[in-house]
């Protein structure tokens, strides 16, 4: 019968390595950030989700649950994680069974919009602007469209 | 000759039902959220706009003016809704006779960083993420791509 | 070894034409906004940026260094420019000599949720909604898809 009313912020249970930079606004509970990372306004990282050193989460992107990012990573803006792929035909809602891990190792470097489904991604790999990213990626290099598909090595 | 600083917030003239969840920051006004619905950060809803029981809005979304969405629906994060489709190659600005509505029913699903285009899609769809859903859906099933096709039945 | 926490807001040094209206919260710094330009909330305008008279950025939209945008354009909504395209396999970082500018000319309208490469778009052009313009455009017209192409004539 009531309005639940909840404020955005870097909640308390935030583990963060040193010299880390954050512009708020943002939405930060749950994750773990590591040494020197930055984080843009207008992000959400939401509960387990851990981020490497160095890594640089740009504005307006948001990071969930089961995703590991490694160290050296750039996500640009506007980049959506997602962990439920709705294999059922509608959201896993509460079932984290349901939920699929992704896993970025090191130096990815993701363009602005892109969209990346729950998948693995090798080191040394960069994702164009727009992307949307089905399947695992075990190539280091290029990879763009929708679905995204190698463009070139780097 | 002046600046207008406006801020965003949940407007005196939202109407809610029970048990409805906003995490700020929001920019919500003139319109109307079901009972147990969850908005999350980072979102925009815009006069006229209704909502449905049960139906969670995911943050970094906007929904705009002629849209109505129903009941148990999950709309992802990131997705933009859309009016005006340019017919006279620029915006209508304020010709509000040019917007054209959206319908979404029951139990629609909407993958994260989707764009709908001013259509009517059926219950029981799933939108896959990054897709651009350009026609109306009149069929249940898994919709992906862009322009967004038919995938797969449930 | 510290936690750097900056706020987001209207800098000092974003120099405004007359009737400007904004929307809290925005991120604006070192930009110039013309006459009479309008910004929605959860945006983001970076240092250089030019922006001319009456055009509108709405909400969620991402505009980087090195763009420059001319009169009565409309930015829709989650709309993101970028200056970086990755040449060497990585982000340039600091080393702004890699980046790359957008040139925006007047009575552009860029849909929702589109991706904007660095390019140059003429005058009396309209981008589709979620198109990614991965190429200058020269001739007005309509354009969209994932790389945007020619649809038809205005």
């Amino acid at each position: 019968m009531k309005l639940n009313v909840l404020q955005s912020g870097i909640a308390d249970d935030v583990v963060m390595g040193k010299d880390v930079t954050i512009v708020m606004p943002v939405n930060l509970y749950g994750c773990t950030l590591g040494d020197g990372c930055k984080i843009g306004p207008f992000t959400e990282i939401t509960r387990g989700v851990t981020i490497g050193h160095r890594t640089k989460i740009q504005s307006h992107s948001f990071i969930c649950e089961k995703v590991t990012i490694g160290n050296d990573c750039f996500i640009g803006h506007g980049v959506m994680f997602i962990n439920d792929v709705f294999r059922t035909g509608k959201p896993a809602g509460g079932d984290k069974s349901k939920w699929v891990p992704t896993l970025i190792a090191d130096r990815v470097t993701i363009g602005s919009n892109a969209t990346i489904l729950p998948v693995s991604i090798c080191s040394d790999v960069v994702i164009g602007a727009g992307a949307v990213v089905t399947k695992d990626i075990t190539v280091p290099g290029i990879y763009a469209g929708n679905p995204a598909t190698f463009l070139r090595g780097l």
